[in-house]
């Protein structure tokens, strides 16, 4: 293998994702354990990361560690606190907090972000995926809107390379607790009935967000899953994607009346984040006249690669 | 006691609620039970008529037995079809199923009400508080804007004592799934500590409906909940309160977009419900601009007597 020159981490609550990577930022290898913030092993978050990157950590002494995600939250290894959006990238790589690894080796924890205001937003761990994606583009877009697709959905709009601001939706995990714990799942078919996605109810479901009857509003327009069901105008299999599809359909509404500038040109748009919920939204941007998304994959590693450049614990 | 003319039933999924009338529809006497659709007795729904009734069904052999609610939908005790809103009362009327009761008492079922369309909208159990709600105020008025809130709160469109349509929303179940199964449960209070309810946290959420941040909608605006709390700008015991209104406001502001005629003069505004409910919706309704809303208690019983005699199961 070549020399390791930064060990990057995307540690969230679920899993501990880690990235060798060369003196070009490039990753050499991947790997990845259960052992996100919900399920760490004895001996916490140090052992962790012995399980998953000792043999790495004993090679490579002289490489920096770095890690992104909720291991900087407040339920993670240490809490660091959030850098401000206006202070741009350079804030994010002067926050970086340091806690002690395996033997000793210091591990870096990367700041989320946070944007003030009445409504104030934060992220953490996507805004290194928005500096992976960045990486990835180069810097030459007037206006980039990047979608990072998910639990919850971050929005965030790059002007020249500099993000300028960001929203989230809690589509992801919404629909999750709307299929499970209200009335609309009881009709549902069982968990491994559900088959393939249904590109026609997704669709459905999407048009109905932008008609008249979606101006009703979510909270409405979501019994109409019941309704159509009980009057045999949507099939048990179809109401799970038409009910996605009512959830990223007023997402999109939302995002194009909140927050998109209203008198800019279309901004040219890149996902991120899993191949399925990628494409999914991709339907719904070109449905909704949104425009073609470019889908990239996961960038973290990217971004953690730029972010320890800007920091200085590498030099390309 | 005065004669019993009527023996009339809210069935619901969590109770049974039973409403004694004389030959005018007074009610004389009202019991409950938990023998709603999802708590049977052994012996099923004679049985559990029989346990809260048995009495009054001996004593008043004659009186007919009148049942609204979930007793009549597929989990009930028999499905009885919707009666079309087009149909006006004499459709409701005109719809009742009898099924055989305790001793082969007949029981009848009142029909729910379909409201066709591209999104179909029903109700069961509603259409009969809509009818005690006119049997209460007589029909003079030119439009009537009846609010019912609940689990799903549904709103109906009334002009001259005739129902024109409804629609629903999902207010409360969603957002007892928000509080309960997403990331916004993680920092509320325990179950007791809640506190008395927080009329400014509510009026802080409604009013974040109406500003521009609302256009983002309901989707996004949930998330602030959490980013208030986590910037301190939103006290823990306030979350709750902050959430309800943000869901009430969305609501509202739903009802006036997609509901509501935008050139008729405003509507005579009731509240039929729960006391709790309706003072916090007559709250909403007053700060977004909607007006003065009355609030009518439980109107099941005199919607059952209207109904029986549209029927002609009794003559007042």
């Amino acid at each position: 293998m070549r020399e390791i020159r930064l060990l990057g981490l995307d540690w969230g609550t679920s899993a501990l994702r880690a990235h060798a990577c060369d003196g070009q930022g490039e990753v050499l290898e991947s790997r990845h354990s259960a052992h996100g913030l919900m399920h760490l092993p004895r001996g916490g978050f140090a052992q962790a990361l012995e399980d998953l990157c000792g043999d790495w950590l004993a090679a490579w002494p002289d490489a920096p560690v770095l890690a992104c995600g909720m291991v900087g939250s407040a339920q993670g290894w240490a809490e660091v606190p959030y850098a401000e959006l206006d202070g741009g990238e350079a804030a994010l790589a002067g926050g970086l907090r340091t806690v002690s690894g395996p033997g000793g080796r210091p591990v870096h924890l990367v700041p989320g972000l946070i944007q003030r205001g009445a409504l104030p937003e934060v992220m953490r761990g996507e805004e290194t995926q928005v500096l992976g994606v960045l990486q990835t583009l180069g810097a030459g877009d007037a206006s980039l809107l990047i979608g990072l697709p998910g639990t919850h959905s971050k929005w965030v709009w790059v002007q020249h390379g500099v993000t300028q601001r960001f929203c989230s939706f809690m589509t992801g995990e919404i629909f999750a607790a709307l299929r499970e714990h209200t009335l609309l799942g009881r009709t549902l078919p069982a968990a491994g009935e559900a088959g393939a996605f249904n590109a026609g109810a997704f669709e459905r479901g999407l048009a109905v967000a932008r008609q008249p009857a979606g101006r009703l509003g979510l909270l409405s327009n979501a019994f109409s899953m019941r309704s159509l069901f009980l009057t045999g105008a949507l099939a048990r299999h179809a109401q799970s994607d038409y009910l996605s599809g009512l959830l990223v359909g007023h997402e999109l509404a939302g995002l194009r009346a909140g927050f998109l500038p209203a008198d800019a040109p279309p901004p040219r748009l890149v996902l991120c984040g899993s191949d399925t919920l990628c494409e999914r939204y991709a339907l719904a941007l070109r449905q909704v006249g949104l425009g073609h998304a470019e889908q990239l994959p996961q960038a973290t590693a990217a971004g953690l690669w730029r972010l320890a450049c800007r920091a200085g614990l590498v030099r390309p």
